[in-house]
């Protein structure tokens, strides 16, 4: 992609509605644009690595057998009443509307109203069993304060599963898998994960929640450096310098960031809609629940918080929305231009060809010095720049984003060496 | 997939609250759900139909130099009082709702009041233009009668595309050239849309829709069946009959489903919102802009109601859920199921492994000639029996869903047989 034609441009001022690094940087980079208090648009950039982390957790998810489908945003009245959700939390938190018929709607915010009676639809005896099913939609909440960026919007994407079992040894089964699903998504997005124990309600002791530890997190969590136990400060009777109950290392307090949780609901949804299933002896039995969420963009928000610094955005390898920045100097030199040009084109066709199409920036209006400001900003892994130096010395400059080291790579070998550093081949 | 794991079934009850034939089918074979009038849930085999579509439209966007961004649902009132359609439309068309502290908001029904602003925060000189984005989103219509399955919904997906231009003749320049991708999108979903005049507003003679004849469809449109050329009822003086302003043949009348549709806007939304450019003389000029839509749920429900039979749906080649049905005969006899199950399995791994994974009805307590049925209502393009005939004859029944001769072919040839029904190699 030319950065000449990208639609959305970096910005050196600071915006003056940015409640937070991520949203800051963000903006600044041109991922996203704010266009109401807890409300984004994604940029092209943005939406690129908003989709690679989608994509991250659809593969995990389906690695533990979950199948994808799609809810609506729109909800009747009924089921909430069902639950008794319509009144607790209520509007608090649901965004209420009317349709046609004066018929009262709730934008969805969590989709255990629809999911519990769209599966019982399909569950008749023990042979259904388990099912899991999930979705990536975009969830609205009418939150009091929006704020943090992406870390807490009032309209976000939402991964939400939904397993259903035959007895709760089977539910604690996939929930063990499920964790392990969870902390494969956070690995993968760069992120440090810490599974908490927060509140489990009605259904289970502890629910788990997953921590990320930063200075700008909104949570405080209890933990043990040792062996990782954790627990969030609303439950926990620790206090720091505690010996951790499982290694007895002292724990430490931190703030953080959930990324994600899962609950075990046991019966409270599947009791209301009376969802059963006949066992090997014709017997009646209820069905036990789990659910399982991750926000993608507030796992992006968290991954900017985390992975920047002031200069920008410093994307993990998996998430970034392209692999390299290619930075084409300009010259003043008619003939030495051309062939600066030339080299940029082609290495950027080279990478294109190997499934690793470059961000290039063409401009010719640009001066170095603001193109590598900008390439920080926006903070892909790898930076090459095609520059009268690099050709003097042979090839193309290749500097991580990461690190501040240069070298020189020969233009043959740059798809390779682009190759191996995303462990392609 | 096997069918015995895949969440969704087909059902033989018709359901009652079908009104057409694209709800009746795609609610019978398993492929959504309805959760109340207008609005459902894609189950499954639904979201992977949808987005193969949605894919086939994003591909043809982006040759043309669309770039996919995502807007929010969620939009404050300011915009839509600035160009009027706070009142006009207003209620009739859109969802409105309360956000914190009384504020007014409303569901995206269309996004013209969202992205003008946001280009506007881009385009500064006509080095800027032109400048195409798209997104592809579920949109919110509070429609007064919310019918036809996936026809008219009141929660729909939508690809919404904007372009803007520095002058009409680039706009025109651009607007044929999406006239074509719309041509192709259609053309690759299946369906021979026909490009059909209708009213182009304050800005432009006509806008153009995407028609294609049924006789399930609202429109009424008057063709030339040798040239093509339509107009709708609505503003068309031609009657069935008439000589064809452009070939002189005689003109028919059909009725029609919309699919689509693109409009030269103008300045009718940048004007509002003051979105102007420098040209070469640093002289501001308005910038004028066009839109194009599609909607790939209702595509889908287009393509059933012209793709199927009393037995089910016949899905084009590019937007079945899955390039194969795989059917399994059970058997009585212990060691013939023995070898029947080995051959199903070896035939669904080997599929799967050239990128061809099928649907494969692995269940044992089903009759052939109900899997035979549930193949039809399903409407994969291509149907594989592994059975004790078909091994006896030396390998495994094939069969298009569009033809009814079946042949035998060798297990081991199945895979490039079906990769060349594909055109995959």
């Amino acid at each position: 992609m030319r950065y000449s034609r990208l639609f959305g441009r970096t910005s050196k001022t600071v915006p003056s509605d940015a409640d937070s690094r991520n949203a800051r940087l963000l903006v600044q980079a041109g991922y996203v644009d704010q266009l109401m208090s807890g409300v984004y648009t994604y940029l092209p950039l943005g939406l690129r690595s908003l989709n690679r982390i989608k994509q991250v957790v659809r593969e995990e998810m389906e690695a533990i057998g979950g199948q994808e489908i799609l809810m609506p945003a729109l909800t009747p009245r009924e089921p909430w009443a069902t639950t008794g959700r319509w009144n607790d939390p209520g509007p608090e938190v649901m965004f209420r509307l009317k349709g046609r018929g004066d018929k009262d709607l709730v934008l969805g915010w969590t989709h255990e109203e629809i999911v519990t009676p769209l599966v019982k639809r399909f569950i008749r005896s023990y042979k259904d069993l388990p099912v899991a099913v999930y979705q990536v939609q975009d969830k609205f909440r009418n939150e009091p304060r929006a704020k943090s960026g992406l870390l807490r919007g009032r309209e976000f994407s939402m991964k939400d599963l939904y397993s259903f079992h035959r007895n709760q040894e089977d539910l604690d089964e996939f929930y063990e898998r499920a964790k392990t699903a969870y902390l494969n998504v956070y690995r993968r997005c760069g992120l440090d994960a810490i599974v908490t124990e927060a509140s489990g309600g009605a259904f289970s002791e502890y629910s788990h929640e997953y921590q990320v530890l930063t200075e700008n997190g909104e949570d405080i969590i209890y933990y043990c450096p040792k062996c990782q136990y954790a627990q969030n400060r609303e439950i926990s009777g620790y206090r720091a310098g505690d010996a951790c109950p499982k290694c007895g290392e002292a724990m430490g307090e931190g703030k953080a960031i959930e990324v994600g949780n899962i609950f075990r609901l046991g019966t409270r949804f599947t009791d209301p809609f009376g969802v059963t299933y006949s066992d090997e002896t014709g017997k009646q039995q209820p069905v036990v629940m789990g659910c399982y969420g991750i926000g993608p963009s507030r796992v992006m928000g968290a991954i900017v918080e985390i992975h920047s610094d002031d200069r920008g955005i410093i994307w993990p390898k998996q998430v970034a929305p392209y692999p390299v920045q290619l930075v084409l100097v300009p010259s003043k030199d008619g003939e030495e231009a051309v062939r600066l040009r030339e080299t940029a084109e082609k290495l950027a066709s080279g990478l294109a060809a190997v499934g690793l199409e470059p961000l290039y920036d063409d401009r010719e209006d640009v001066r170095a010095g603001e193109k590598f400001a900008d390439a920080d900003l926006i903070g892909l892994p790898v930076r090459l720049v095609v520059s009268p130096k690099s050709l003097g010395a042979g090839g193309v400059e290749w500097k991580l984003r990461s690190g501040s080291d240069t070298e020189i790579v020969p233009i043959d070998a740059v798809p390779d060496r682009v190759s191996d550093f995303y462990n392609l081949t």
